[in-house]
């Protein structure tokens, strides 16, 4: 491994451009040589110069057959990660992968079957596990200071609904929004979910209903250490993004409130008033983009294991699958019938 | 109706203990004036002169034969609720009820249908109706500050678990403890629930297990306005009695957190630690227990409806029934199909 | 000394009913057998009557000769309170003297010296030593918790000023309001003040600055264990009642919040609002003023030395004394230079 | 002025790196193109061709002489601070003073004069004025939400003394420490300090009282407006860096309280506990410092005034020298005493 690590990206819409600008400001371990996207602008050209990108290309497989790369970065569109990911491998590079790896299981199994025979290193982009709260929820429980665990309990609520369109392509609430609770959820339990029965609802958006989704869930989980979760889902909050997580256990509980931008309380004749929740995933997981980016490269410059895998990736998506299954069915799913 | 408004006891265990000295030292528009208990002892004896009653009786259906009575507390042991409320309807007395009515629906009914005759008040002792923090947030819900609501959350555990003999003859966590936080979860949503989904587990005390009941639930609840619900329940917190309410709609959210003897933080080299919550519902609901009282004496001086009824009563009681099916069954269970 | 206590009360305006009602309902070691009042009036006798008291009385001298009583609560206007004193000593009856004993230091010692030479107890309205939240400070403080007491901070504001003709006849902010927070400053530091810096100002009302007073003030404090005090007040806040305390040592700090009538917390677009302070000192030390009593008359019961003694009185006007004369003349002044 | 703006820095200790490295990596708009130290080392070579400093100087005057550089920062020792702000000024540079500009008023004076003169941007280092909370303070002060201002409280506590060598250099706590409270304070109440009263005492460290020092002050503030303030402060507090405001006013108050590392409660047998504050200023001020430099930079670029001037700066050393010799002479001072 050359130091610092030589990266590329494909894909550089949104959560590239983060990775991007994290790794060119915040990493110095790391070394930004390439981006390859298949819609390249001269917007986007332009932004990769300002940040000393020396390869800007259009067509991923020639980033990817670029000799210098040691690491990729796949941010494209999800159809397209899962065969990236595949490619990547092949060609020897270590993969960052951004969530989902796919909307179905045989073709995340394809990619982690790839990963595991080119033995290079693969994180999914779940970031909530590098959240300084979650993460200290987590290290409460590692240190047995709740005991064991017995219900992980999460909110979680986006400050406004996608456009239905979106959710038509994005497989749904559970594939694209609560698969981050269920990664939180396996990740609290430290344990593997085994049964899930979901209850949902059309109450923001009726178009969202239209397009065949849900916009609110509550979502009941069973872990094979016996124990049990629940996650409560809203597609708009009023007040902003609610992302809150609970450990309750034997000895305790340790439960992680939202990040507010200040401090400051107002009294005055209406009551005590202050901050909102931090607007959105952007603001509030602000530093867990960079913190599971370091991660990323110290576990391919150090040659550890990645913290998130592609395995994870996949118990999320089955997961999610069980909990489509079950608000179909209207019965709690076993994850074992999901394939 | 004389004022203060005569009033008779019948069970004066550690509840019918507590509505007695309320009445005597804080309702001065109630009199207290005959208790009964089959199980008379020289220290009730003692203390009911020491609060100044003057009939201290063994028999019940003494105290319901006097003509002075004109409302009664029946706080004896649940097996005879519901026939002590239909002997107290035909004597004409107003009736307040501790929780629940009865274990079976018939006889609930039957109460209530006693009563409908009768004329009679009559409420039923869900006293968390009356406690500052959920009142203030249904005064919220009420007065349109969350919008429409959409979930309503409740986290109800306990510090520390009955006696596996009591939760044989409790009906178990549904009908005994939980059945308190549906009735939160009716009077928070201003709707009666429609579907019960219930996941259970032993994980705190195995002999309650071995009892044939769970000490460790998450029910999901489906109301008739299409709100959802979810409690989560423990019989153990090891930090104590944890009573929370969060109601979530269009425009925002309402939550209460738990109360604290003291607001007092201390800052050191460990961190910064506060209280835990009052230590349980004698402590936590010591207000709300003399709020109820109030309400009752109230409806019967001035005739107005009582704020928790025997149909409030009952409909807890569906919801309960509904859960254990669902937990002997493994999948949701519709109100409709209890009875 | 009888069980119950028989205790009188001269003066029943408004603190006066408090420690009423608080005997008669809350205490039952202690009996109310007499009152007296030099504006008798018959709604304060049918108030007397309703509450059981059968001694309803105009002359206090009547009262102080009755053998029967044995405790005496001196209620009545602040010029009264340093003879009543030393009648009631006098006459044998152990002593509770609403705060402050005297406006002048001869009179309080001439109190003291009347109660010290009839070896009756003393014990001075300062009710906030009793509030839960100060008294769960001093105990940690007692604990060692925070190490050595090092800086005594106290806030207290009042949601609305007195109107200015009461200042006039009050001695004014520092021996009518902050005379409380001398208390609170002695009791936490478990020192004596040696030295008071006042800086003032009229901030709320002109009216009270015609009248001689002041409205705002920033009060200094030195004790003689080397701590140092510092009080803010104002005479209107416009949220409400602000009561807080903190003390600052050498392994951390204690500190006490205010009470609110609930926990419940608003989110909404808004931001995140929850109550003000409990209003004003009936709401906020409503538990305290029973808590004091039960002291006093445990005290008076069991023969032990008072929480609050006339001692405390008396430093407590000394303080005061100092801060009118720091304002007075724009320095530091030392307490050895009062008398 | 080049886009981006050439920065200069002179001093590269502890607080110059932190400067350049924000310059570096958060603010695309300036360039920094060269340092100077008089103390040059390898280790500061290496660090600074590390981030892409490409003239790396030990003399401040060649640093001054060149022509490509536009602004610089005075980061070295407090001594040579109006020295360098001078021949700067004199140089056509724009500079930003690390804080205090001098311990002495003349001094201050000069360097003032020959900002004005040369007609270039002076900004002082008072990070804290940019520290979110501490803006968000001021912006509800401005926007009249807590009315007129009439209490000014600032609690600031370090985490752990300065070595007493440091102490006898530093001109002591209050030209040391507490004049980012004086400049703190100026800002929330929005107008100049006329009158310091200062009480002092030696409680942490008795080398500092050898020093001839104090470690623990209460520090009262008059202003010209007729609000008053109180600052206390403490050079060590067990539980870390404690940096609280309140602005306390007619129609309410707007309080800061601490920042800490995360937001998680443990609740548990001994009660419910969290973090402590952010360690120290590096932390808490982190994002500050980046702010402070954004402003000054954004000054020079767009020609406005800046936001921390050197104005402020010798008010803030006039309040501390009045609150020095206040406790010199244990009585208020007026800042017209000083010079």
């Amino acid at each position: 491994m050359s130091t610092p690590i030589n990266v590329g990206i494909i894909g550089v819409g949104r959560i590239g451009k983060i990775h991007a600008e994290n790794i060119t400001y915040f990493i110095p371990q790391a070394r930004l040589v390439a981006i390859a996207d298949v819609n390249m602008t001269p917007a986007i050209e332009a932004w990769a110069k300002g940040i000393g990108v020396s390869k800007i290309l259009k067509d991923p497989a020639a980033l990817l057959a670029d000799k210098d790369i040691e690491a990729v970065l796949i941010c494209s569109s999800t159809d397209t990660h899962a065969d990236l990911v595949i490619q990547a491998a092949k060609a020897g590079k270590h993969v960052f992968c951004e969530k989902p790896v796919d909307l179905t299981v045989p073709k995340v199994k394809a990619a982690l079957e790839a990963v595991r025979k080119a033995g290079v290193k693969m994180q999914v982009g779940f970031n909530r596990r590098f959240d300084h709260n979650f993460r200290r929820v987590r290290d409460l429980v590692e240190s047995g200071a709740v005991g064991t665990p017995q219900v992980i309990k999460i909110t979680s609520r986006d400050p406004a609904p996608p456009p239905p369109a979106y959710v038509a392509v994005s497989g749904g609430i559970f594939l694209d929004m609560t698969i981050h609770d269920f990664d939180m959820a396996r990740f609290q339990a430290g344990s593997e979910v085994v049964e899930v029965y979901a209850a949902g609802a059309v109450l923001v958006d009726e178009a969202i209903g239209k397009a065949g989704d849900i916009d609110t869930a509550i979502v009941t989980l069973r872990f094979a250490n016996g124990a049990i979760g629940v996650i409560d889902n809203s597609r708009k909050a009023a007040y902003g993004y609610d992302q809150r997580v609970e450990v309750f256990g034997s000895k305790g509980a340790a439960s992680a409130e939202n990040d507010t931008p200040s401090t400051v309380k107002l009294s005055n004749e209406a009551g005590v008033s202050g901050d909102k929740p931090l607007y959105f995933f952007l603001e509030r997981y602000k530093e867990a983009f960079i913190a599971e980016m370091r991660a990323f490269l110290d576990s391919v410059a150090s040659d550890k294991p990645c913290l998130v895998t592609g395995e994870d990736g996949l118990q999320n998506l089955l997961v999610g699958l069980a909990a489509k299954k079950s608000i179909a069915e209207g019965r709690p799913v076993k994850l074992s019938e999901i394939k």
